[in-house]
């Protein structure tokens, strides 16, 4: 238990934090400027109800643009502003792979209206080579410098060394780095973080994963222990809870599962991730917005507490 | 920062707990005998990714009834069933106060329906005498033990000793006990906890307050300290977030004010509060929805960190 007295003193070192902690939101420091600890018992400044100010981690909560596939990209946006969340994976059913640069250009003007960034494209799947090209000159006029895709198709049973290859020149010929999204036991091509990391190991290091800490789990691997395991290629995250570490197991509210958030949490904290923490929200699709707010919610506050 | 061991430490303390701790749901005792923690990087038991359970708390998460003021009770209860919350306030215009039997045997069967439980009635002004009998005879025909109330009207700056009289009689013939509502600088009557204080310590015991932590913050007062400070009579809960703690401050989602919920948490905790905790959200009130959803995730989130 913290008591009052560590509490004051870990707030005291909160503040001592601000100005080396250039990550510091401003709104925060100015929280702390007014209501800096002070005497106990005094109220106004030193009231102990009004919380310490709390540095921004290195990471930051996105949304898998896949969660809003039954939304046109005006009511996903809206819905951004109010649930203040500001990273988007761009998913192609709001911005098509032809889409030319006058397309381009009328998306990307909405997303700053938003004050949301398009940190990346994805899910995308390259079944071919032709493929690769197609999705690779697509990232280049998006202007992003992370594509998030499947290098093969639905129905595959095993990795395609062909698309493999060819992406890895792509990577090289553009820097915009290869996440391989997994899927769980729904789908045999890279059900799990493992099984990428084996195909990936040995590439370019700009390719990778987008560990879907759900589909993971539900496959049966360990999640927080693949994060480590494989935080130098870890280039995405698809943030979901889960009913079960199986197939039966279903998306579900974060907290309302079996998923360690502390522990996942603090986990980003020590491999130094860097990266988007996307929100997949796959239950209620119809309706999903509730579930994605509670989740963004449940989301902050361990982030907040575990610090 | 706790690591592997100490985390490993503490899931086999609350494994432990387990047999001890009757408030355990069902749910977390079964996944904990599913997923006790075993031999580090085995996979599914043991698995890191997967969380410990953590006991219940004795208080519990509510709804006080005035949340949903531009919405019916099939609304109210159909999204209180989606944020799988189960205590509501009832407000008067969910169910009058000259209700007769049938029309409340109707109401009680639809929270049945819903598995939510009606834990009170209120807030409910009472301005004189015949108020209070008004009062206490629908909370007798509704059948709580608590009413939250406020001795007078808006209007007020004074209380009103007839009136207060009266409630101390009615809370011993019927021992429904009285939860005087706090409003912050924009009511002269009772702005604040110390206000209620001074008027019920030396009545009968089962005179109290709802403790409105945002607007007591509001008026200046420390929500923490007065939480401590009158445990016993903190009768009800009202939790919200708020902007400032001045009368410039307003309701906002919780986590995105500026109230320490995690220390919040701790004192209800260490004062052996066994109420409901309800959320009274008076941000959006034409649509609250989301923002009710994002601040549930955020208290279940510090509750389940905190322990």
């Amino acid at each position: 238990m913290v008591n009052r007295r560590t509490f004051l003193r870990s707030s005291l070192a909160s503040a001592a934090l601000l100005s080396l902690t250039p990550a510091f939101s401003k709104r925060e420091a100015e929280m702390s400027l007014l209501f800096a600890p002070s005497s106990e018992g005094k109220e106004g400044a030193g009231n102990s109800t009004i919380k310490s100010p709390v540095p921004d981690d290195d990471f930051h909560l996105g949304m898998a643009g896949y969660t809003f596939n039954k939304f046109d990209l005006d009511t996903t946006l809206a819905f951004m502003q109010k649930i203040d969340v500001h990273y988007l994976c761009i998913k192609d059913f709001h911005l098509p792979l032809d889409a030319n640069a006058e397309q381009i250009a009328a998306f990307k003007a909405k997303l700053a209206a938003a004050n949301v960034i398009g940190y990346a494209v994805g899910p995308i799947y390259m079944k071919d080579v032709a493929a690769v090209d197609i999705a690779y000159a697509y990232a280049q006029r998006v202007g992003v410098d992370l594509l998030v895709g499947v290098p093969g198709t639905w129905g595959d049973t095993a990795p395609n060394r062909e698309v493999l290859d060819r992406i890895e020149q792509k990577v090289r010929e553009t820097n915009i780095r290869l996440a391989i999204h997994l899927h769980g036991p729904d789908m045999a091509l890279y059900p799990d973080a493992t099984s990428i990391w084996e195909d990936v190991k040995d590439r370019d290091p700009r390719m990778g994963m987008c560990l879907d800490i759900g589909h993971n789990l539900r496959y049966g691997s360990d999640s927080i222990r693949d994060l480590k395991r494989y935080a130098k290629r870890v280039l995405d995250i698809h943030l979901k809870d889960v009913t079960a570490p199986t197939k039966a197991g279903h998306a579900i509210e974060l907290g309302r599962g079996i998923i360690d958030f502390p522990l996942f949490i603090k986990m980003l904290r020590k491999v130094g991730y860097k990266g988007s923490v996307s929100l997949e929200y796959e239950k209620d699709m119809n309706d999903p917005f509730n579930g994605i707010a509670e989740s963004v919610g449940y989301f902050r506050a361990v982030q907040k507490t575990t610090r």
